[in-house]
C-alpha cells in the first residue's frame, strides 16, 4: 500500500524495527537515557529554550493538555480558525469552560493576522489565542510568524496546533513568540501514533501555575517534575519512544534544513501534479501546505468511490474531506517519509482512475 | 534482561513482530476489521454484555476517563483503598471536584467488604465507589466479588481499577456487578504500553449521560459512537492494536481458563520461592496477588543497591516499593508472558546476590 493520507504516515524500516524492540523498565536507566536523548533532540527542532513534554496520547490529547494547563473556566479565548482542526481546538476550550470568541476565515483561505491584531486590541479581556499552524482539513499553512507577532505585541498567550507541521515545516517557536506548541508522533516525525509532544514557553509556565482547570493525566507540572528525573508520571508508550529516537537519527542524518526543503519540494511537486492532471487545488495556492494537498473533486466524481477504486485497484490510500468538505475534496498527505517517487505513484493511479470515475457520474 | 516488574511486561516474539508492522489508514477497512476483532475478543475476557472502549493512553488515563465520565463535581465518592493505586484513584476523583470519603485499610491487608457495606448504608449520599482489584503497590488482590455485591445491594456505581489483574485473574464483570472496569495493555495482556481498555456496564451509561464533568479526549459517548462505526475519534496507537490482536491469539490458543490457572500456579510458585529463600511476603498471604509479589527487604539490605546489583550483574529487573513502601519492600512481577522458568531465574539471582547485599549493611 502507498499510504498517502495526512497521518498516520508510513514509517522507515529502521523505525519499524525499533517499534519491535522488547520492553524495558520505564523507571530504569535505559528509559532515562532514551528520554533525555529524545527530549534534547526534539527541542532543537522546536528551536526553543522552553520545555518539551511528551504525553502518551494522540495529537488531540496534546491539544486538550495545552488548554487545561493554561486556561481557567471563564477565561476569554480567541479561536482563530480556518478549518476543522481550528474548530476542534475551539470546541475543547469551550468544553472546559472557556468563553470562546471565534474569528473564523473561509476554509481554504489563510487566517488574517491583522484581524487577529484588531480582535485583541478591541478586547483586552482575551487571555489566550488558539491557532492552527497547518490546517490539515484544507491544506493551508497559516502565517504563524505574523500571528505570533500580533499576539506577542498584545501580550497574550498563543497556543498552537502544529500537529501536521512541526518536523516538516520550519517553526522557530521562541522567535515567533509561541507559548504552547503541540505536535504528534504519527505526522512529520515518521513514527506510529501514540505520543504527543507539547512544548511550553517560559512565559506559559506562569499561566500553568495560575490556571484552575482540573487536570491529572495532562498535568504539565507533574510531567515536568518526572521528566526532570528521566521518567514520566504514568507508564509511557515505550515502543514509540524507541521509534522516535530512530526517526530523529534519520532526520539528523538528512539535516533538518534539508528535511524542510524536501517537504517544500515535494509539496510543489504535488501541486504541479494536481494541475498537470487538470485538477484544481482547494486552498489559496499562496498558502498551500507542504505537508498535505487538498484537491477539489471533479464534477461528477464521487469521492468515496474514487478513494475505494484507488485503494482496491492501485493500492494508493488517499483521504477524503472532513466536516463540510466531505464529498467535495480529497487529500494527499506528503509528510514525513516521502519523496517525489511516492507522488509519481499517486499521479499514475489518479491518471488511470479519474476518467473511469468521471464516466460513472 | 529478565524484566520482572509489574508492567511493562515482556512481550512474546509474535507480539513484537506485530508492533513492527507498517502503518495503515485509521479510517479505512483494515483498521475497522482490526478494531471489531479486538473488541469482541476483549469483551469475552471481561465477560460483559457492556461496551469495551479503548483509549490511547496509560492505565491512569483510563482511570481518569472512568471518573470524568461518571462523576459530576460535588458528587460524593467512596474511595476504598489499601495502597498507592487506590490512593491515586481517590486523588483523580478529588482533582475533578468529587467529595471523596476515604475508607482506607492497612497496606498489605485486603479491603473489608463489610466495612464498604456499612459505609454505604451509613451514607446514602455516596454515588460512586472506587476500588482497586489488584493493588500493584502491595501485591494484594481484593475480594472484588464481595465488594461488588455490597455496592450492588446498595444501588451505587462501582468503578474498578483492574489495570494489573484483568487478563490474568478472573473478573466476570457483569456477574460481580462492576460498572466501569479499567485495564492497561502493558500488564497481563503481554503488549507494550499505549492503550487502556475501559468496559462500561449498561447501568453506567446512565451516569455517563448525566455526569457534568467536562471531557473531550476521554468522552465515552464519542468513543462509543466512533467505535460503533469501526473508528476512534482521534488517531489511535495502531501498532498496539496490531500487537493486542497477536496477544489475544496467544491467549485464546492457551485458553483463558488456562491463562488464569497459569497465573495462579506461577503466583504460588513465586511465594514458595520467597519463603524458600528465607524471605517474608509483605501482604497477608490469603490475599497475595497472582500477578505481583511484594517481599519485605531483609534487615540491613538496601533495596536500591539490591535492585542495581540484580540488574547489573544478573540481568534481572525487579521493582522497588512505592510511596511509603519505598526502601521497605521489593516486588516481582509475574503477569502476562511468564512461566515458572522465569521465576527460577529470579531465585538464582536473589540467591547469589542477597548474602552479598546483606554483608554491605
Amino acid at each position: 500500500m502507498n499510504l498517502r493520507i495526512p497521518g498516520p504516515t508510513p514509517c522507515p524500516p529502521e523505525v519499524l524495527e525499533a517499534m519491535g524492540r522488547q520492553m524495558i523498565n520505564h523507571r530504569g536507566p535505559e528509559f532515562r537515557a532514551l528520554l533525555v536523548n529524545v527530549l534534547s533532540r526534539i527541542k532543537k527542532i522546536y528551536q526553543t529554550e522552553g520545555e518539551v513534554l511528551i504525553f502518551t496520547c494522540s495529537g488531540t490529547g496534546g491539544m486538550e493538555a495545552a488548554i487545561v494547563n493554561t486556561m481557567s473556566p471563564g477565561d476569554h479565548v480567541l479561536s482563530v480558525t480556518n478549518g476543522s482542526f481550528g474548530d476542534r481546538f475551539a470546541r475543547i476550550a469551550t468544553e472546559f469552560g472557556g468563553q470562546v470568541i471565534k474569528l473564523s476565515f473561509e476554509w481554504g483561505d489563510p487566517v488574517d493576522h491583522q484581524a487577529v491584531s484588531k480582535a485583541l486590541k478591541d478586547d483586552p479581556s482575551i487571555k489566550l489565542v488558539l491557532v492552527t499552524h497547518n490546517e490539515t482539513s484544507t491544506g493551508v499553512t497559516n502565517d504563524l510568524e505574523a500571528v505570533g507577532a500580533a499576539v506577542r505585541e498584545q501580550g497574550r498567550l498563543l497556543l498552537v496546533d502544529a500537529v501536521s507541521s512541526l518536523g516538516a515545516i520550519d517553526l522557530p517557536m521562541d522567535e515567533w513568540g509561541c507559548d504552547v506548541v503541540v505536535t504528534g508522533s504519527q505526522k512529520s516525525w515518521m513514527v506510529p501514533p501514540g505520543l504527543a509532544m507539547v512544548a511550553v514557553s517560559k512565559r506559559a509556565w506562569k499561566a500553568v501555575e495560575e490556571a484552575s482547570s482540573p487536570r491529572f493525566y495532562w498535568d504539565f507540572r507533574s510531567m515536568k517534575r518526572f521528566q526532570d528525573n528521566g521518567e514520566t508520571p504514568f507508564t509511557p508508550a515505550i515502543s514509540v519512544y524507541f521509534a522516535l529516537a530512530a526517526a530523529l537519527d534519520a532526520m539528523e542524518k538528512e539535516g533538518f534544513a534539508n528535511v524542510v526543503a524536501r517537504h517544500a519540494r515535494v509539496g510543489a511537486y504535488t501541486r504541479n501534479m494536481v494541475k498537470g492532471l487538470g485538477l484544481s487545488l482547494f486552498p489559496n495556492e499562496d498558502y498551500a501546505s507542504n505537508t498535505v494537498t487538498a484537491i477539489r473533486a471533479p464534477e461528477g466524481v464521487d469521492v468515496k468511490s474514487l478513494l475505494r477504486t484507488l485503494r482496491e485497484q492501485h493500492e494508493v490510500v488517499l483521504a477524503g474531506g472532513q466536516g463540510k468538505l466531505d464529498g467535495r475534496i480529497f487529500r494527499v498527505g506528503h509528510l514525513g517519509y516521502v519523496s517525489e517517487a511516492d507522488i509519481d505513484v499517486v499521479r499514475e493511479a489518479l491518471r488511470a482512475v479519474l476518467p473511469l470515475e468521471a464516466s460513472k457520474g
